[in-house]
């Protein structure tokens, strides 16, 4: 950690730390106002949410927290254990929503009125001591805290805490009460879970970050200091061993111990997340590079092409290292936004671009493959290689996972809808950074920004750019400064030759440069109308994989920009191919890719069988299966392989 | 089918179909004298079927019988719900190993006693009607039938029916009571599920292939009958449809309309079994062809080059054709014992070698790989490739399923042991068969063999061979025949360049010949002392997969005779590689392949990232983890692929 800081004014963030190399703008100082993200956040607010409402109502979900309050429980339950952490997530991501949405109007009155209303009945099913769960803890029903392995009581409080903080930082005045019932929770989770109370653990982490998080928007280290005691008794083997072994839930090994993320992908991260919360606020170096270490063993080994994590469908869990499957690729979704939320508080703590180059590769590979373009289907794992075309999905179906079919609606367990949604609703937060000396531009959207550096200078941008279309990205700036500052841009690592050119306000141009990966810097004292101009290469590539990846030994795989591509069965209609059999077919990386106008991309197929060979356009692997049921495969066999 | 036959003789066989090409010789008409599967047999004979029985009370699994019949139920139950099926093959692999040693002796009267025994005990639990199950139908348990996707009732009984078979066909004048207690559990299962009853199926199959067998045994058509009934009723979807979809226990296709293998492999190759029991009974051709056809599949696009089957440890299932990972491979012990039962069913019934192919390379490769050379500890999951060593086993703790550790003396699934055992026992029965023209010979071990033909005339034949070790097979003929009849032998598919020598007496040579791949045939009036011997060429070979198969592009393995070798890290001790990356190793298969006098295999590895290279020792891959914790590959990646 290179600097510590004072936060004196409230934004709209979901990670707010207190020390940091980086301070991340909010919803308030960054808004995204178009292009790829703009319309997945459009889709996200309008479609997804409604969509999600709809599901929570239908599968009592949200009637559940109704019949707590009223008696009704246990008889009337419906849902999985964990039901109430959906509602948890849904009421963050409209906290978001109206965060983004930032002046009110027509929408966003139905929204907050939602909103409200859903507060409310959660509330009413609060105990008088701050106790939550419509599971546990009422008579025919488990007792509190008594199955801590598998309960997911504290999972579920953490979502709470999350929420009531996207509350807190986007309406703090807001008189809901959101913010109170997780206080009040916290304050029990606290005294039941402090030193000499229960010391143990969740089998599912997330009431790690969820503390963590409440802890600095309400500024109470109490907070923080219970999320340290849950960091720290992990792996003390405090949970009953299942048959998976302790590393499923990260209670094999301490946190600072561990030299790899190991078990459930999603416990994995969320965990690592809220470590590295209780490292920067706690000044835990040795736990933070224990952190950076496990991160970057695990992206070198243990991380799809895609930015998936979870190798496994039976214990959804990493695999071992080089163990990944493609056909049985799981990358959970909510993997994806897990590891999301572990890079970005690296990178805020330690300012290193590689995590934000993961995060680029997560968000367009698996956040946004899980939902269609609709918004109103998911993909819970996200296959890299589909044998078989997947089946359609009924409309009004709940699915188990999706894991050989089509997007589907809804899942009996239905994490990543919602997770999905908390996250582009918020995703304009994840887009720049202020230091003491400048501005920094992680990922690519037309936006506009304006914040105050650290010595307290107001800064004002405007993006503009085509990304991931086109790699040209054009910042403009809007306020003067009489002294210089520096406006910083990714470079991710897959962009070499990448050029960098000033101009100032008349079009002239200033400097011109090339730019190595990593972080792109012009340091300038910037006059209103100065645009600073990055020029990524997004012409199409292939990639190979690492030798010991034994899975796609022999394979390549397109990629553009920050997109993967892959091969869809539906291209090879009306080719010399479409009778081939997929298992066939092979890449001939000898005859290069052809770009279209659109961004699109067509790779030279051969079927090694037959010898038939076509140029075939292939899909953005966040696209496909928009058109029916097809066999796909991220890594292509090269011919003759 | 090509012929029809009355069986006149009970012969001790597993399976005594009363149509199809061949008639299998009993453990009364095959005696394995030693050799390889001779050593086996004596260590399953004693050492394993001790610990099995060992552990079967200590888990208290034969005590459910006993408080089933003292009214201590439910309360003391232990074990799943499967368990009684775990006694019922311990004492058919007793009976078999009784009927293996023949003759009375000290050792065999105590095997006789302690099966008594246990039959007296299991007896003692079985109900005026005939119902017979420790979990089911007490007060405090659920009603009888009322589980069947997961209750495995019927499965426990299939298992009680073959023991039966067993015991009939190896002391037909056995006053124990076995075969009673079983025909009765199958009238009532005639009863209850016949034509008008419950027209289900169980959710695991087995008791398709147990009844048809019973039916054959007691000549009880009405057995026979109701197989085919609960074949006929799969794929109806009369179970509830679960989370892997009704796939998982075969109720998604009828089985003469699937195309292949799927869902959970154990079950599929029972079902398979028990419905070409069906087939050749009931002289249903379609349905046999059916089989034949999803056989062929199953074998070119489901099966691991060990003949292993099963590719998801998720639901133990068959995944999607070329789906081979190979550090993700599940290929359970129980699913190479049930695929040989099926390809045994398909050999009887057509007569070709491929099918006793199969059967001979899942016996070196998956049956001899489940239990440790000591024969009291055991594979329950056959991984080709352990990436992390694999951890020590405490001899005293009941595992999971040993998926990543070394073999295991027992676990809370526990099916593989005393499947292994029981499939040891009868092993002889799987070594020849006879038709009107002579003798088949399927499998090489050291063996007596006397028989007698279709056409009535006595053959008496030894077999000395010190297989696989060398490939050398040498059938001498103890009596003389007027007329000619037909020794013949197989050549297995990776045998290219065998020879077969026919000599008098006298030791001149009669003929010689070179023999493809089949079946090699003498047709002779054979005297007494006349030999026939098959040379094998078992030197070490490389090969390639089946290019569709994705997980092992750019690899090899190395076969010699029906043995798949590995590499073991422990073998790189004092070599150049000794400090390598188990990763980064690769094979030139340049180099050649080493054979030392022993029938050892060496290749040369690469450090591909050091360049350090080094011959290397491979393991046979049964014989695996045991020398402690070690990394293995059977595929090995090629230099530079």
């Amino acid at each position: 950690m290179n600097m510590t800081r004072t936060t004196t004014t409230v934004h709209s963030v979901p990670v707010a730390p207190t020390m940091g190399a980086l301070r991340p703008l909010g919803l308030d100082e960054v808004t995204i106002t178009g292009g790829f993200w703009g319309r997945r956040q459009e889709v996200n607010g309008t479609a997804t949410l409604a969509h999600i409402g709809g599901w929570l109502e239908r599968e009592g979900w949200l009637a559940n927290f109704d019949l707590a309050a009223s008696g009704g429980l246990p008889e009337g339950r419906r849902g999985r254990e964990f039901s109430d952490s959906e509602v948890y997530k849904y009421l963050e991501a409209i906290a978001w929503e109206i965060g983004r949405r930032g002046a009110a109007g027509e929408a966003t009155d139905e929204l907050e009125a939602r909103f409200r209303s859903v507060v409310a009945r959660v509330a009413a099913a609060q105990g008088p001591d701050g106790y939550l769960n419509t599971r546990f803890g009422r008579p025919g029903q488990p007792a509190r805290w008594s199955e801590l392995e598998w309960g997911h009581e504290l999972y579920c409080l953490g979502h709470l805490f999350q929420a009531a903080v996207a509350r807190a930082r986007t309406r703090p005045d807001a008189s809901d009460g959101l913010v109170d019932v997780a206080r009040r929770a916290a304050d029990l989770v606290c005294e039941v879970f402090g030193e000499g109370g229960i010391e143990t653990i969740c089998g599912h982490a997330e009431v790690e970050v969820g503390l963590a998080e409440l802890g600095r928007a309400l500024d109470a280290p109490r907070y923080l200091e219970q999320a340290r005691l849950f960091i720290e008794r992990h792996g003390r083997g405090t949970l009953r061993a299942i048959e998976w072994g302790r590393s499923y839930f990260q209670d094999d090994v301490a946190v600072r111990d561990a030299e790899v993320l190991r078990g459930h992908a999603v416990r994995a991260n969320y965990l690592a997340a809220g470590a590295a919360d209780v490292a920067v606020e706690s000044g835990d170096d040795e736990l933070l590079h224990a952190l950076d270490r496990q991160w970057d063993t695990t992206v070198e080994r243990r991380t799809y092409v895609t930015g998936g994590q979870g190798s496994h469908h039976q214990d959804e869990a990493f695999g071992e290292d080089w163990e990944l499957p493609t056909d049985r690729a799981y990358s959970e979704t909510c993997a994806g936004v897990a590891s999301m939320m572990f890079s970005w508080r690296l990178l805020l703590a330690q300012g290193d671009p590689r995590h934000a180059d993961l995060i680029e590769r997560t968000l367009f590979n698996v956040v946004e493959t899980s939902p269609s373009t609709s918004g109103t289907a998911f993909y819970y794992a996200n296959t890299l290689h589909q044998r078989r075309p997947g089946a359609e999905v009924d409309a009004d179906t709940v699915s188990r996972r999706a894991e050989s079919s089509l997007r589907a609606p809804w899942f009996e367990v239905s994490c990543c809808p919602p997770n999905v949604a908390r996250t582009f609703a918020s995703l304009a937060a994840y887009v720049a950074t202020a230091d003491a000396a400048g501005v920094q531009l992680h990922q690519y959207a037309p936006a506009s920004i304006r914040t105050t550096l650290g010595d307290g200078r107001e800064v004002a941008l405007e993006v503009a750019t085509e990304y991931p279309r086109s790699g040209s990205v054009r910042v403009t700036v809007l306020t003067d400064a009489a002294e210089p500052w520096t406006l910083s841009l990714r470079v991710p690592a897959w962009a070499s030759g990448a050029r960098l050119t000033v101009l100032d306000a008349g079009g002239a141009v200033v400097s011109h440069s090339t730019a190595g990966p990593g972080a792109a810097t012009v340091e300038r004292a910037f006059a209103a109308g100065d645009v600073v101009e990055l020029s990524l290469p997004v012409e199409p590539r292939y990639t190979a994989p690492d030798p010991r990846v034994d899975a796609v030994r022999g394979c390549l795989v397109v990629e553009r920009g920050p997109e993967v591509f892959a091969l869809e069965s539906v291209d090879l209609a009306g080719t010399p191919l479409a009778a081939s059999d997929f298992a066939d077919l092979r890449v001939d990386p000898a005859a290069g890719l052809r770009e279209d106008a659109d961004g699109g991309v067509g790779a030279t197929i051969v079927d090694e069988r037959t010898d038939a060979r076509a140029e075939v356009p292939l899909v953005r692997y966040h696209d496909w299966a928009e058109r029916g049921p097809s066999q796909m495969r991220v890594w292509l066999p090269v011919v003759g392989a």
